[in-house]
C-alpha cells in the first residue's frame, strides 16, 4: 500500500464487499493467480504433477499463499481444480498436459449416470477440507479463504464429452434431446456440488465461487429451463452459510437470467463495460471483475487506464469486488499484477 | 421438396432474401456444408491435402457442388479458406492437422507489416477466381454462389498469435498497447479484404460473407473504435456490387454496433432466440441464422422442433436467409440436412 491508510484487513474488506457493505478499498483478487505467471509456482510444478499438489494439503497451501505473499490480493482462492469432486463420484479421470481433463469412461447413459456416487467431502474429498483448515490457520487475516466447484452444467460437458471440447456437442445433445436423463444427471452433480461447497464453508471458507465456465454456448430460454433451476437449487442451499459468486464469461445474453438464480454476486467478464453488466444483473446484486486479461500484456499505462475505467464504472458502489473478466494467462508480468493491487486499493481508499 | 409448388430458383430465393425482396419460401444454407460431415468429402480428403483442394478450381468446384446436390440448399458456398488471401500477402502459413493455420513468421513489427503485399487477387489467388468461374457454369440457377474473406480482426488473430488460440493474447495486446501499429495492419487488411471480395463479385459471386470468427473476444467499446471502422470500409466498398454478410459468433455484446458497420446481413449464432437479436440488429436489416449446430446431434423431432421455433421467430419477415449459428460438426448425419432444407422450404413455402 502507498501513502493511503487502511483500516480494514483483507479478510474483513473481501467479506465486506461479498456482503454489500461498505469498505476501505476496493478488495482485489486475481482468477488463476495462484500459479501459471509465478516462477515460484513453476519451480513447485517441476517436482510435483498438478493432482498431486492439489490433493496434498501441504502443497496445494503453498501454492495458494504465493501470490497473497507476492501481490498483496484480499482473496486467497485455494489451489484445487473443479474436476477434484469425481474423485468421490467415483469417476477416474487425468489432467493431459496440453489438453486438458479427459474422463477415462465418459457418462452418457441412465447406467452411467446411476453409477455415480453422491458422497459428502469429509468421505470424497478429505484433501480439500483440510488445506482449508490449514490454509486459515496459515492465512490469518491478511486475505479472505475462497473456495470453489464446478458448476452441474460445466461438469456434465466434462462428464458427458469426456474432454474439453469448443462445442460439447455430445451434452448439448444429451440436453436437447433426452431431458429425463439430463435432469438426472443435473440434479445429481447439483447434490453433489451442494454438499463439497458446505463443507467447504464448514471448513472455515470466507467465501466460495461457483465456476460455470462453459455456460457461454446456451441461450437464455435454455439456461432458464435446463440449467438455471439446478444453479438456483446451490445458491439457495448456501444462502445462509457463505457468500457466493457465480463465475462465467461469454455470457451477456444471460446476465439476468444468472441473476435470477440469485448468488452474492455476479463475476462477470470484459465483453461489457462494468457498469452496463451492473445494469442488467441488477444494482441490488454484488459485482466482480472485470478487467481484460490480455491488457496485462500491454503497457503499464495502458493497463493502468484500463483498471481506472472499471473503478469509475463501479463508482464507489457497494459490492464491487475487483479481478480479471477470466484467468491470468501465463505469459503475465508478475510485477504488473504487484502494482495493479496497489493501483486498486489507492484509487479507491476513502 | 414436397407437396409444395415453388417459383423461383434457388439462385433468386437466395439472392431476393439477401437483398430484402419477398421470397416464394425462405432460403437455406449451413456454413461448412461444403465436406467434414459428407462421406463422398471425407473420400476427397484421402487423396488430397486441404490447401491442395482449395487452390485447384475443378477440386473446389467438386466439393462446393456436393452439398448443393445432396441437401437441396439455395446457397453454394465456395469450398476455400479465409487464410488464402496469404498466399498474395506473401506470408507462409500451413494448415496443420488438429491444430488449424500456422504462420512461419507472425507478424509482430512495422517492418512485419510494411512486408505484407497489397496485390488484387488475379494475381494473389487466381485460383479462387477461376474456382467462382467455374461454379457459376456448373450450377446455373439451383442456387446462389457464396463467396467469402475473413474480415480483418480474425485475420490479425492468425497472424499476430501466428496460430489458433483461445484469446489471441498477442494480437489484443497489439491492438490495446500500440494503436499506431494496429492501424497501419488493420488498415493493410481491410484494403486486401476489399480487393479480394471484388474480385470475387467480378467472378460473378451472388453474395460475400465476412468471417469475423474471433470477434466475441472483444468489448463494443474496443469494437467501435478499434475494429468497426476497418470492417465498415469493407462493406462500404461493395455496397453498389454485391450483397453482404457479416459473420460472427458469441457477439450478443455488439450486435448495434455490428449492424452500424452497414452489411446487408448480419449472420448471428444461436445464443439469442431469433427475433431478440433481430431487435438487436434492427428491422431495417436482414439476419441469417440461427439453429444452434448441436441440437442436430438430437432426435430428428427435437431438431425438428427447434427449425420451426426459428422459423416463428422471424414470422415470414422478408430478409432472412435460414442457416446454423455456426459451422455444421462432422458427427452431423447428412440425411438429417436433407429433412431440415425441405422442413425449411415447405413451412415457409407461399
Amino acid at each position: 500500500m502507498t501513502a493511503t491508510s487502511t483500516t480494514m484487513t483483507g479478510r474483513q474488506r473481501f467479506l465486506a464487499a461479498a456482503n454489500r457493505q461498505q469498505v476501505d478499498a476496493t478488495p482485489v483478487w486475481f482468477m488463476r493467480q495462484a500459479g501459471r505467471c509465478l516462477p515460484e509456482y513453476r519451480a513447485m510444478r517441476e517436482k510435483h504433477a498438478f493432482l498431486t499438489m492439489a490433493r496434498t494439503p501441504e502443497l496445494a497451501v503453498e501454492a495458494t499463499l504465493m501470490p497473497v505473499d507476492r501481490f498483496g490480493v484480499d482473496g486467497a482462492v485455494l489451489f484445487a481444480d473443479i474436476m477434484l469432486p469425481l474423485d468421490g463420484m467415483g469417476i477416474a479421470y487425468e489432467i493431459r498436459p496440453g489438453i486438458g481433463p479427459v474422463i477415462a469412461h465418459p457418462i452418457r447413459t441412465a447406467e452411467d449416470i446411476d453409477r455415480i456416487r453422491v458422497v459428502d467431502p469429509e468421505e470424497g474429498t478429505p484433501y480439500v477440507l483440510e488445506a482449508l483448515r490449514q490454509l486459515q490457520a496459515a492465512l490469518g487475516d491478511r486475505a479472505a479463504t475462497l473456495g470453489f466447484a464446478g458448476a452441474p452444467f460445466t461438469l456434465a460437458c466434462y462428464l458427458v464429452d469426456g474432454r474439453p471440447s469448443r462445442e460439447y456437442p455430445k451434452t448439448k445433445a444429451l440436453m436437447y434431446g433426452r431431458p429425463d436423463l439430463w435432469d438426472q444427471l443435473m440434479t445429481k452433480l447439483a447434490e453433489i456440488t451442494c454438499r463439497y461447497l458446505e463443507g467447504q464453508a464448514r471448513a472455515g471458507t470466507g467465501v466460495v465461487q461457483l465456476f460455470d465456465s462453459w455456460l457461454g454456448l446456451v441461450d437464455p430460454v435454455t439456461y432458464a429451463e435446463r440449467i438455471a433451476p439446478y444453479t438456483a437449487r446451490i445458491f439457495s442451499r448456501l444462502r445462509e452459510i457463505v457468500p457466493t459468486i457465480h463465475f462465467s464469461t461469454g455470457t451477456v445474453q444471460l446476465l439476468p437470467e444468472i441473476a435470477a438464480t440469485a448468488p452474492a454476486m455476479v463475476s462477470v467478464d470484459w465483453r461489457l463495460p462494468l457498469d452496463r453488466a451492473w445494469d442488467l444483473i441488477g444494482s441490488g446484486m454484488g459485482i466482480q471483475g472485470n478487467l481484460d486479461p490480455t491488457l496485462l500484456m500491454a503497457p503499464w499505462e495502458v493497463i493502468a487506464g484500463g483498471a481506472r475505467d472499471v473503478l469509475v464504472r463501479a463508482g464507489g458502489r457497494p459490492g464491487h469486488i475487483f479481478n480479471l473478466g477470466h484467468g491470468l494467462l501465463p505469459e503475465t508480468d508478475p510485477d504488473q499484477l504487484t502494482r495493479l493491487v496497489d493501483l486498486v486499493h489507492t484509487t479507491t481508499a476513502r
